[in-house]
């Protein structure tokens, strides 16, 4: 495998095409965003644990039937994916109401929901990532009524696998952001990471927060917090 | 029919208990806000036109098979209506991208929508009224699946018949939101209104704002459009 042009950068990671049609190389970088960009900071070897993180979750995804775009990890930074265009959501899972989501509907953070929510945001900085429902994604041409119902199922069996390791971890998972992409032979796959990132993991004990809650709201101790997480996984998971 | 004591006063509206335990008497009152109360205002006259307008409309949305609260206009400004107990939700539906969706989704005003789109927003003033989808009206017990399809189906019958009425008064329906109730008996019925106050109506000629835009957007004319609205509907479908 040849890692040739970069393709796209985005706030965490960068895309490179490789000498086989077929596959990307996505490398994990050691910045940290909150609010669309709005607040930037980084600590060294994110990109080394988020990617580490993700691919044993990536894997552990695709052993219980979930279909990612993981080939293999390529090095501490680097992991080799199958081409998919992305779908343009921010596909979130709320087990418990945290964040946006208990500020919109005036809803105490912490408040356990009933059954797991599944929320839909139009993946565009320039609009901010607005919520969307069904008949606007549809209507926008985002993606298909068919399309929807096979992501809306894939991100409930991610949350159940989810919600078991994360537990196994010690770590109650509260939310999450996944995203999907599509081959070119039409298969839809999750796509991107699963990290502390894009989750947010309580302790299960203290309700500590173990994600990037930390550095959007100025706690301290990010990297030992992503550090935790891995660790946990690892000891659980194995290795990577 | 003895109208009792004042129960709620709304934005435009007040509700009145009456002798009859199965029955509210609702008042149009002149009064006209825009940004939820942010925005006041009123025009003589617009309680006794938003009252004609709504009760034409809900007579013939019931003579189409929807079940409204209608019963029967009581004076100029007031109208007697089965008591129902408001589902907290507006629901919009829209045919031609307009107001919060077009900027909300970065799409010109005026964009016609491949399939008429459904909203459902929290009603809730503290709160500015959010978005909403399924998830988040069950799991905050706002309504039941089985009660948002009876909204869904019902909120998009109402559009067509809608449509066709202000058809032949040569306006182009936008949007409009509607609000639901629930009778003592479970049966789930339009409540509110339906007038300008709630519907985007252009003139099909030349896309001129017959609505609350012209409040809104300080355009002028506001008395005069509603006025028109009512006298094109009447000279389609009786005085009232």
């Amino acid at each position: 495998m040849k890692k040739l042009e970069l393709l796209y950068s985005g706030k965490a990671k960068s895309v490179y095409k490789t000498d086989n049609i077929d596959q990307y190389l996505l490398e994990f970088r050691d910045d940290l965003t909150a609010g669309n960009g709005a607040k930037k900071g980084s600590f060294q070897q994110k990109g080394v644990i988020n990617n580490k993180i993700s691919n044993l979750i990536f894997k552990e995804l695709e052993r219980s039937g979930v279909k990612t775009h993981f080939i293999q990890k390529i090095s501490d930074t680097e992991v080799l994916v199958r081409k998919a265009k992305l779908i343009d959501l921010e596909v979130v899972i709320r087990n418990v109401a945290a964040g946006s989501f208990a500020k919109r509907y005036g809803l105490e953070e912490g408040s356990i929901l009933p059954l797991p929510i599944l929320e839909f945001f139009y993946k565009n900085d320039n609009l901010d990532d607005p919520f969307i429902n069904d008949d606007g994604i549809i209507a926008l041409n985002i993606a298909t009524k068919e399309e929807l119902e096979i992501i809306r199922t894939a991100a409930h069996k991610t949350n159940e696998i989810l919600k078991k390791m994360f537990d196994l971890a010690g770590l109650n998972l509260i939310d999450f952001k996944i995203e999907f992409g599509k081959t070119d032979s039409g298969e839809i796959i999750l796509i991107d990471e699963i990290s502390p990132d894009c989750c947010r993991l309580w302790e299960k004990d203290t309700n500590e927060k173990m994600d990037k809650d930390r550095f959007r709201r100025d706690l301290g101790g990010v990297a030992l917090a992503y550090l935790a997480v891995l660790d946990r996984l690892s000891a659980q998971f194995g290795k990577e």
